[in-house]
């Protein structure tokens, strides 16, 4: 990539952040009445629903603070933040400590789910927030949810499983792949050694038994002691997971200067590009089955939003990191289609879920999984990326 | 229709269901060595799982008890039966009496749900073999499985419901659907005068609650009082189960000489074709909000092998008991698409999943939702029908 072309992409990116998406869900989703973050947002971000899903009020926290920590310091981004950090305080616990997963707009529960994913995103939320503000309450909070992540998620018989566990006993890449990026996370508001010692569990569970370089596939779930298992959820690949995963570890290999880390993370992302980028109509599928079979999901062959923005910094980050230009081809590729395909020219923001030929599935903006995260973070870190390549 | 077109459907219908649809499922379904029946079929009728699920267990023992009684008294059928339900007896039941969703191949326990759908087919399986059987310990259990479906829909609280009830109370379309077919289908085996009391309820709370003559939509979620709730569940519609309810309505008033019930189960399916026939492309939605904001299913758009089923035979139904032409041409309406993208004209029988535009999104034959039931039950009764009508 010659300098040009890095100078135009970095303003892409900034503008699709700053100038489109960040504004669009400033507009939007912001509940002056009660706090927290609207994200059922039909085309034009009109609502179409007001209950507030648990796994967004952590992310659009995490958005603001670190939008205040990496672009400027302006007040209101700090407040939504904390707002969106007071909202889950208030309304996103029961009496356990376990987060719900959906609330409605006034914050009475709706929906209380097995696993602990909206304790993943508070996380992130209340770390951004504590690190901005270096409160030592919501620091406090960080620490307390994290926490109890790792406790459901390493209990046995605390999380109830989808299968029985006697019968078909299955261990899933997803805990570890969020813990990476948590405990990366949490490593800016607390010195604790543990979480290096996370990082370096999680890096050899998912290279031993999660990413089968031989095979050439990253597999969700697997047996007890790391076997394949013979079932559809044992022959499982979501591209989009794996992506993450290879950036997850790229960064973690960057920040320590581990070189063997980022090329075994750009390995991962080799292997999910090769097997998930879909030959007939280009982008990449949502899940597949490793072995050829049916994949057994209504939605695998359609196109989603976060993938593809998984992609683009995952692609953009093993060039700078590798030097290797196949990452410069491959990120181009990403971004041509992405770009091509996702963003809404007439009202602003990207659409989630397209068909597989590329067509809109359906105009929203938002629902109980799509919000303000994974757009903006891929727009946020290629920006400041780009700036730190052209410089 | 002329007489000739009568003919010609009877003759499509019939070959579909004894040349094409019923021998793939007994060529590849069919476990000699366990019992039961896969259904985790690829396209060519290769198994890519040998886990059983239990709702197609009770189906697939439906079909071939109701093939033995309408068809032929041939002994490979009724050994079928058979054999499903002593895999059901024998492996899906836990020891409160709730059926599995899901089973190994051996039948150890895999799933457990919330709900009482894996009872609802059992039920229709048992009583479909006691019928010809006469079985008085088949006929025993039928009753059982129809008590613990009734028990778990009707005693508050036994049922897990997937919103917090306190928060927000809703009423189900789904086990009234349900209630209206098994109960017409054990009258069949079981005098009780219950049942055409349990019809009667059902009839009277769907029309009150979920039908909306005014609005021209089939709700499939309501509040404790029946009213409307403004959120994505209280607006979805299922066109499929709209179409469901329609016949279940117009067969019951067919078999009660009731006309009035005829005429308002036609009423459903006029509403469900309009809402619910995409003028795009074609084909039946799966799921849309009945106020036109953005539907929250990422398969909403999809073309299913199970509503286009259910209306080839809802659309010829409503013909013959009407005797109005509206119904001939919404029927060959609705043949026209279903035939033309559904059947697979190399490896024999449906797909079951097209994206919207009509494609096939996967090539799978079955898997734990798609078996021997909604194809080869409406190729049967349209078969039988227009003998009816030819003659």
């Amino acid at each position: 990539m010659n300098r040009q072309r890095l100078e135009q992409l970095r303003e892409i990116h900034r503008a699709g952040l700053l100038d489109d998406v960040v504004p669009f869900w400033e507009r939007h989703s912001v509940d002056r009445e009660h706090g927290g973050f609207f994200t059922c947002l039909a085309r034009d971000g009109s609502l179409y629903s007001t209950d507030k899903p648990v796994w967004l009020q952590g992310r659009a926290t995490w958005l603001f603070a670190t939008l205040y920590d990496r672009v400027a310091p302006r007040a209101e981004w700090l407040d939504l933040a904390r707002r969106g950090c007071e909202f889950m305080n208030r309304h996103c616990f029961d009496e356990r400590g376990k987060m719900y997963f959906l609330v409605t707009r006034d914050g009475r529960p709706l929906r209380m789910r097995r696993y602990v994913y909206s304790e993943v995103f508070a996380t992130l939320g209340y770390a951004a927030l504590a690190k901005v503000t270096g409160d030592a309450d919501i620091r406090r909070r960080a620490i307390e949810v994290f926490n109890t992540f790792l406790r459901y998620t390493r209990t046995p018989g605390l999380t109830e499983p989808k299968m029985n566990p006697q019968v078909r006993p299955l261990t899933s890449l997803s805990p570890r792949m969020c813990l990476l990026n948590m405990a990366d996370v949490m490593l800016a508001i607390d010195d604790d050694p543990r979480y290096e010692r996370l990082i370096d569990e999680c890096v050899t569970d998912v290279f031993r038994d999660f990413v089968r370089l031989d095979e050439g596939c990253v597999i969700e779930h697997v047996g007890p002691g790391g076997e394949r298992v013979d079932a559809p959820e044992g022959r499982v690949m979501n591209p989009g997971h794996a992506i993450e995963v290879a950036w997850f570890m790229m960064e973690i290999g960057r920040r320590r200067g581990d070189r063997a880390l980022v090329v075994r993370g750009a390995k991962i992302l080799d292997l999910s590009l090769a097997r998930g980028w879909d030959p007939q109509y280009g982008g990449l599928l949502y899940f597949l089955d490793v072995d050829g079979k049916p994949a057994t999901q209504l939605e695998h062959d359609m196109k989603l939003w976060w993938p593809h923005s998984e992609a683009l910094y995952a692609t953009l980050l093993a060039y700078h990191l590798t030097g290797d230009a196949k990452y410069a081809g491959l990120y181009e590729q990403v971004h041509e289609w992405t770009f091509a395909h996702f963003p809404d020219r007439e009202f602003g923001e990207w659409f989630g879920y397209l068909h597989r030929d590329g067509t809109v599935s359906t105009p929203l903006k938002g629902n109980i999984w799509k919000g303000p995260f994974h757009i903006p973070r891929a727009l946020l870190y290629c920006w400041k990326l780009l700036e730190e390549m052209a410089s």
